[in-house]
């Protein structure tokens, strides 16, 4: 039973300097939860790393992905060097090692699925590539465990953060093309070249794993339909705008009666739709089920810590395969049963959060000043105001506070207080703003 | 090596006719994935079954859960009768006698989380509860394997779809609360005795439960705050709306410097969140992880189908187990490599959808009809019409059709043709409109 997995980290780049915080600082929680000590032994860069917020007393920097390779003691090759050259090397030189694989590496699995998925198949070393759609979105477990017993009618999604970011800016700001893709080059969002992002090429990488998936088949990149946002311009995103919809660029694919579709494309979406409210960075794809029906999955589609979180759940996995003792894998509860704990529950007076406040006031045009005064004697201080148009069949008024972060405790002091004045038409209605 | 998953299915009400519905219906699609067959071999009810729309040839139909829970054949015992009665007792024995479980009861998971914990870790039986919370929304899992390397700060979710359909209702329509109750009911969304759900006491069963998971320990439901939304008036709605927000029946739990928050209760959300834009019996769960920040999972949080789907996959993930040779129990694409084809895609002109197409027209008021006719004779036709009210340096003009569903290579021919007409100021815009 192997409680101790040794990880090889091939990139200390932005995803591997992320994957190496995480595993020092959530050490604890995850011994806690898995009985596993997981320790990057060894890490391959060619970049300076001094500056990173890493412990690297116990990890072995090398220049070479070979010494990470050749490594014996390695269980996890964790590749996050990206593209299509030396990272395929590297992937499959581990699984033929029957060493186990993690990676956020789309491209390669998009261009080289049946190479790679045929050694990972072949291999004993288990397989990983969580991170490579979505970032920190559970998406491909999601699809893969969650609707395992769903035939996958399609999918729609926003799977490339810097393509939604500019998309965002036109919108929000009015701005053109070429003035958000800047933006959000400034900002850190784009790249120097921004080709794969915003001609829909990294959305299509990750459609074509999506599909794999969910259609359980194998499909050729160059059948895909993709079409980038080069060409979307602001009064496009005006006329969309006064017909009900916004524009976003768009991954789908659906299997249908006549066979599969697989596209890249701008797509008006409604703007009530769920889709359509994801702003900025972000992430969302929408997956429908035969039996489950619509569902979405959001969250940060990018980023170190994110896109670690991914990879560092696939290593997780992967170590409870390797450590498996028993048939059952996972803990009811995520944690062996011994270190369940009885917790306690704060009780709601502590707690702190904004509130709306509702005065109905008695024959009254404004809001009596002794009401902020005992408010304020009790550390609950005011941020916005609203007077009803409504006047009700007691010629009485209603006003609405929306408070700063306060104390429960010391909202229902003031309100206690303020209840009992003569000029209340009834009691006030209290309900907490979630920030 | 178990190929063959035998299930003993206790209830047949609406989840169970969902379950059984499913493994009869994607039996094929779940055998290729996974080289399981899945079948219910008893079934428990004390009610009429006939009209279901099951093939009962193979089910035996039994008035005894007794009987189900001394079927020596049975390897999983489906409990889905609910309530903490007759439930409970099931779940004990099946653990007892080392069958698998899978249950949908939050109530009994909530209010007795330490025996039935307790049972299931002691049990050499495995234990799924993935339909307890948010219906077919894969939470439990998201939290559990998604997130296993995150430190969770907290959760905050619309998980009652009966509040929120009545919440919807109130907002949309500005009805009061027992209208909207009542239109609830007779649509089958709340039940003749709502109490659990307008209380809030339903959203709290299913706190509990996500605070156990994410928090790795046990709690008391009794130190929960609930507040149900009995109280929320038509004009809190029309107030808290002209202030930026909607308000949704939270359920909320924190992991604090100061010890761990939960609660229940009417909260207003800023309008532009995610969780504002989740209607009628929708569910969503918003998560928080210390490296993959914000993430949200959203679907249907009730209902036969979307129930059953979840069901379903805690059923074939035991079956994974119950049937391991190797390690690897979950395939990387979710099905053996073997049974992983080579598929096509659609070329895009053979796509159907509905079309933004934006004609810029030289100096012109209104849209020539020769292109009207050009598209219409091309099987092309028109939804939604609108003009700019911009003019370029040029004196021309943008018009916009939205198309009903059409064929991309009708599309297509019609805009070659139009295209070249002389009133043409530049050439025409498509952008494909998500429905």
């Amino acid at each position: 039973m192997k409680k101790n997995i040794k990880i090889g980290l091939c990139g200390l780049g932005t995803v591997g300097a992320g994957v190496a915080t995480l595993l020092q600082k959530n050490a604890q929680i995850i011994q806690t939860r898995t009985g596993l000590d997981i320790n990057i032994v060894q890490a391959a860069t060619i970049d300076p790393y001094d500056h990173l917020d890493v412990d690297f007393s116990n990890i072995k920097v090398t220049d070479s992905v070979d010494d990470i390779l050749n490594n014996p003691e390695i269980d996890v090759m964790v590749e996050l060097i990206g593209g299509t050259g030396i990272a395929k090397k590297i992937v499959l030189d581990a699984f033929d090692k029957g060493k186990s694989v993690v990676t956020a590496n789309k491209a390669l699995l998009a261009k080289h699925s049946q190479e790679i998925f045929s050694a990972a198949y072949g291999s004993k070393g288990l397989f990983g590539y969580e991170a490579s759609v979505g970032g920190g979105i559970p998406i491909i477990r999601n699809i893969r465990e969650g609707f395992s017993g769903d035939k996958i009618d399609g999918f729609s999604g926003i799977i490339n953060g810097t393509g939604n970011y500019i998309l965002s800016a036109m919108t929000n700001e009015r701005t053109d093309f070429k003035t958000a893709l800047k933006q959000a080059q400034d900002k850190g969002y784009a790249e120097a070249d921004p080709t794969f992002d915003i001609e829909g090429i990294d959305t299509a990488h990750k459609v074509i794993i999506l599909m794999e998936l969910a259609f359980n088949a194998l499909f050729d990149f160059d059948q895909l339909y993709i079409e980038g946002i080069t060409g979307i311009e602001p009064i496009d995103i005006d006329l969309a705008d006064e017909l009900g919809y916004r524009i976003k660029l768009l991954g789908k694919a659906l299997n249908t009666e006549r066979g599969f579709e697989g596209r890249v494309h701008p797509a008006l979406v409604k703007k009530d739709s769920m889709l359509a409210s994801v702003q900025g960075a972000f992430n969302a794809i929408s997956v429908f089920g035969n039996f489950v029906g619509h569902t979405m999955s959001y969250g940060a589609g990018a980023g170190s810590f994110p896109t670690a979180s991914a990879v560092v759940a696939d290593i997780i996995e992967i170590g409870r395969v390797l450590s498996i003792d028993g048939a059952n894998s996972v803990q009811p509860l995520g944690v062996p049963f011994e270190r369940l704990k009885k917790m306690e529950i704060i009780p709601v007076e502590e707690i702190e959060t904004e509130y709306y406040l509702r005065f109905n006031i008695k024959n009254n045009n404004q809001l009596p000043p002794e009401i902020e005064n005992i408010l304020s004697k009790n550390h609950v201080n005011i941020q916005q105001e609203l007077k009803s148009n409504q006047t009700d069949a007691e010629n009485s008024t209603s006003f609405v506070l929306i408070t700063q972060t306060a104390k429960e405790k010391d909202v229902r002091e003031s309100l206690k207080i303020i209840n009992s004045l003569p000029f209340m038409a009834s009691p006030i209605k209290l309900i907490r703003v979630d920030p």
